[in-house]
């Protein structure tokens, strides 16, 4: 039987017992955040007991409160919070922290334990997160809300501290949610003055409250270790329901150590076994045992659970009744849902309906786009202010506004960061396929949001236009070379760069379809021309990632050339004159380089063979990532250079993409090849 | 001779002539952004005539007042200003506005002309840059102004739009410029109320100027064609050193244009031949020439250059006297100023006092930074609220600080991004040779100021630690997997992974010494063993990108292993292990895949040999780049997963990065090779 402990009342009890958790499974990890749960005891745990609607026994109860800690390094606080009220989060688990194999990483990984809503740790990610999944809620309520019964009622709470609010990108979601006037976010700022580097005035005076006044939030500024006064706090904060609010809590890192509180050696070290010691001390708490829970705490939070229970059994029995009286709303609402099925067929319907046309792919994808839209209700995006250029508009569909959540179409504002990161909490909470548009360049500006999702197997769509050199005038500044290169590397994202209308509607097939990550869709921005095809296509064509697009003539190739996107028919253009001069010449047409490698050896040297063929790649990016497919002695036409400013056709002409250079080029490497050999 | 032009007065007259500059620009390239020059031209023309000190015969003015177009795409203003202040920027580069070859790309480029004192387009960027100039200019002034003169004084003026403010990065530059209190930068914000995709009330409805008022900036609003106001307005920015100054000035996009002011498609289409004819005769300019200069204008920017040139001159004979007077400061002026020489055998130096012992190279590139300090007064830099865990703090030289300019370490707060645009800021000023550190997976929240660095040529220093998987606990969301492959992918960025103290020393040397373009320094959070070398380090290790570590037994290689960073130590202890089995290896040290892929072929292959001897990379991270060295038949050891949290030890034995482990799969490897063989 547990060791009873002293205390303050029941309520000092429970926080000194977070308090405890977080310095015990620091200590025994040998390292961790300890200062920063110590901290923010006082206020979660009002925020835990008194406001936030849960059920352990049914985590993905579509309308529970969200608990999001975007000061992802303070994540034994919930750990501990998720232990403590219920959730499957046992205390070996605890007691594994930041082990190999655990469920308490280092930092919280959605997926690994329920009750982690997102993933968190790389500053300001979680606090863009909390505001899509913001954003989703208000979109959904404003779908399937009714008179007599409304299933979308929950908040998002979040916890962010001085760093999160440090990063642009929180800036630019905490800009779009008051634009937005997202009431039902209420975030912490956990205001306790210290980072790595010391007292946070080394680098960072502003008023933060203010700032957020400026975007239209609701301000309160607090005594985070008040727990009356966070109480009060929260209370008017979900009160608020026109804006969004910010509780700034001003407390103290690693409060109720002796030494160490106030000081910036307790945000990421272990308080070490002599201060640990002291804390217990100063604390009342017994030295012994170690990760210990009192009684009365557990029954603390078992009182919340069944204080919690008949709310949850309220929203069934209303929900249940909702469904049978909206007869009309119940299916959409099935669809809308993260266990949604697709519409059968969809990626054959699509294909029924591609375009033929020579187009940019951008405008193709923007005719698909429209009828995706017609067929999943769940599909909704925008751009980072590049809707016309990106042609990712939903047309018969109203634009999300201040207050006005029906619509399909967002407008995220020059703010590609903040996009990804609303993006990705859109997608983990599930109501939604969503998808954000920028210029494929921009991609760099939202890196850090694409790898949290192909991190956290978050099923985003990233569109991508203007996908190479041949956007033109714009110029270097705007032109991507290397971001082919650069997001292929993200481990887990799906990079697909189509070449024609059909590949583009199977490439919107397979992002819309795909569950277990992110997808991004990379479109030109100039016409391209319409590729003859030997066969008619089929649904696979880009799942698996390359096929032959035309054969050599004969059957038998002498040289193969692969290509992405608008060098296809650049390649197909340069196959006519080679095969004229004698090459019979294969073209395969390879919409995504992972999918392609994801594929049997079989099937892969079927289209790619490594028998000596020789093998050329075409596309007008870095060539350094197709060595990967054609070895070394293969040949790559791409660019290692910036572009330049210039209609595209002279910079297509200046860089050498055109077919008969292209041709002229390969015809003297086979030359060269021969002679050598 | 050109044709007279009616107007409402001189003033008037002038800013016609820049509009219609844009404009006729603009149509002739059949694209282009007019709209903004149209709306900035009143405030554009009063900054210049009035206010903007600079001297076109000497661009390189060491105090001339810096003015970015952080608002990139409105570059024909910056053009046509540089035109008529009588830089060298003739006519004909504005008739070839935005083709193959020209000076006057879609968005500016630094480099091209005098007066485009940085590259600006990616938006927000630009302010960044200007901020990194205005502190540069800041600490400069600190070292060098005296009582009886002050060589530094000059102002930094920025125009900023819509979607500039936005962008997390200007957020995070604002920041900081308010919290170091820079009083010597101006911004105009041309708050136009105008986006791509319409209204900016769309996505954007802050209060900007209550916003910058919350991070300690002086907040003025006027109408930004009221030149009479814009020139009380700068007179008062001007006047106020104690902080930065916005002007939020309310324009209207293609001011002067009929039909089209004040609508989204003036922001990035030409007017088109109607309406440009049409906004010509309403102000009365006549529709031929184009490109029309009225002789009364050119006059206007005369007499500002004549008024200019006493200033300027005062400046020489004072700058004179002061160099005199202070034969202390001479030389520090001297090795501050771009031109400046290095210490001579600053490499050898370096080497010199390398560290030998077992270290993360993290704690040599500490050690290395003080020893740098002391032989280059230019070094300045610091962390992302990172210095103690990248140990990139110059001991014993104080922190820039409010108010305070004489130390040498930065603090960047979290606030990665403008970190890298202020570092470049602090490049392109040329008065110090600037570095700002973080974790290498957070080399994604600044990547668009790298590329922007590695097109501009800027000498900025990025130091990423905590390198691979093996940095621990913290776990997959701060594991770097890809992001070597994805630094090398960008064009003109050397990135160098030191195996040890020796190498630390002399990438560092490299990185100084580097003048036309941006060097990535990666370094270990864990412990590195000492690496045993064959021979003794020469200077040139690294500056050739690769070298034979340890020959093989005999001196006949029958596999080579090629690895970087902590993986160095780990080949030669599998090497140790494959000799003793039987198979001579040769160890080959890789710090820079760029340097060496940059030597002769003869070098190249005298490293790594390309005939048949089998090859091996080892390194913990996504294995991609590397076919390029040893391509699709070489065996590479490396990482296509997301890490774990746990010990480094216990992930290097789970990931299989220990010395047997390797050294079983290579020996595995061989076998399998020689059976299919």
């Amino acid at each position: 039987m547990p060791a009873r402990v002293t205390g303050t009342g029941l309520d000092q009890l429970a926080v000194n017992t977070i308090k405890m958790l977080a310095v015990d499974a620091v200590e025994k990890a040998k390292s961790g955040h300890p200062g920063m749960p110590m901290g923010a005891a006082d206020y979660t745990y009002v925020l835990w007991t008194r406001f936030l609607r849960y059920n352990p026994q049914d985590p993905a109860w579509p309308d529970r409160d969200r608990f999001v800690l975007s000061a992802g390094h303070g994540c034994m606080l919930l750990y501990a919070m998720l232990h403590l009220a219920g959730f499957d989060m046992p205390m070996e688990e605890i007691r594994n922290f930041r082990q190999w194999g655990s469920r308490t990483p280092g930092h919280p990984e959605h997926g690994l334990a329920p009750g982690i809503e997102t993933t968190t740790g790389p500053l300001g990610q979680g606090f863009g997160n909390a505001v899509g999944i913001a954003l989703a809620s208000k979109m959904l309520a404003a779908r399937v809300n009714t008179e007599d019964f409304a299933p979308i009622t929950h908040r998002v709470f979040t916890i962010v501290s001085d760093g999160d609010l440090m990063e642009g990108v929180a800036s630019e979601a905490a800009s779009i949610a008051g634009h937005l006037r997202l009431g039902n976010i209420v975030s912490i700022y956990d205001d306790n003055h210290i980072t790595i580097e010391g007292k946070t005035d080394l680098a960072f005076s502003e008023d933060v409250g203010r700032r957020f006044e400026a975007y239209g939030w609701h301000v309160q500024r607090i005594d985070g270790h008040d727990r009356a006064a966070a109480a009060e706090a929260l209370a008017e904060a979900v009160a608020e329901t026109g804006r969004p609010s910010l509780i700034v809590a001003r407390t103290h890192i690693a409060a109720g150590a002796p030494t160490k509180h106030d000081s910036a050696e307790a945000h990421g070290n272990p308080l070490g076994p002599e201060e640990a010691t002291a804390t217990k001390r100063a604390l009342g708490w017994p030295e012994e045992p170690k990760f210990l829970v009192p009684d009365e705490v557990r029954e603390r939070f078992a009182a919340r659970a069944a204080e919690l229970r008949p709310i949850y059994d309220a929203w069934q029995r209303g929900f249940e009744g909702w469904r049978s009286r909206h007869p009309d709303l119940a299916p959409l609402w099935d669809q809308l849902r993260p266990s949604r099925m697709l519409p059968a067929n969809l990626a054959s319907t699509l294909l029924e309906s591609a375009p033929r046309e020579a187009a940019a792919t951008r405008a193709h994808s923007g005719k698909i786009i429209q009828k995706l839209a017609s067929l999943v209700p769940a599909l909704a995006g925008g751009a980072g202010d590049l809707a016309p250029s990106t042609s990712t508009l939903i047309k018969d569909s109203p634009s999300v506004a201040p207050g006005s959540f029906i619509g399909r179409n967002l407008h995220f504002g020059i703010r590609e960061h903040a996009m990804g990161a609303i993006v990705n909490g859109m997608a983990v909470d599930g109501s939604f396929i969503p998808y954000g548009a920028t210029f494929l360049v921009f991609s760099d500006y939202m890196r850090p949001a694409i790898r949290l999702a192909a991190l956290s197997r978050f099923p985003s769509i990233f569109v991508f236009t203007h996908d190479s050199v041949f956007l033109g005038e714009d110029g270097p500044t705007h032109q991507p070379i290397e971001h082919l290169t650069a997001l292929r590397a993200i481990v887990n994202l799906v990079v697909i760069r189509p070449c024609d209308g059909i590949e583009t509607a199977l490439a919107w097939a397979f992002a819309v379809g795909r569950r277990d990550g992110p997808t991004a869709l990379v479109f030109t921005r100039q016409t391209v021309p319409v590729v003859e095809r030997a066969a008619p296509p089929t649904t696979d064509l880009v799942a698996r990632g390359a096929y032959v697009l035309l054969e050599a003539g004969g059957g038998k190739p002498k040289l193969v050339i692969i290509a992405t996107g608008s060098e296809v028919p650049l390649a197909a253009e340069a196959r006519a004159i080679l095969e004229k001069d004698g090459t019979p010449t294969r073209v395969v047409s390879m919409p995504s380089m992972e999918l392609f490698l994801g594929q049997s050896d079989e099937y892969q040297t079927s289209v790619v063979p490594q028998d000596g063929t020789p093998l050329v790649v075409v596309e007008a990016g870095l060539p350094d990532c197709w060595h990967r497919i054609v070895g070394r002695e293969g040949l790559i036409i791409g660019l290692r250079r910036y572009g330049a400013s210039a209609p595209y056709k002279v910079i297509a002409e200046k860089l050498g993409f055109t077919g008969p250079q292209v041709a002229a080029r390969i015809a003297a490497w086979l030359q060269d090849r021969k002679r050598r050999s």
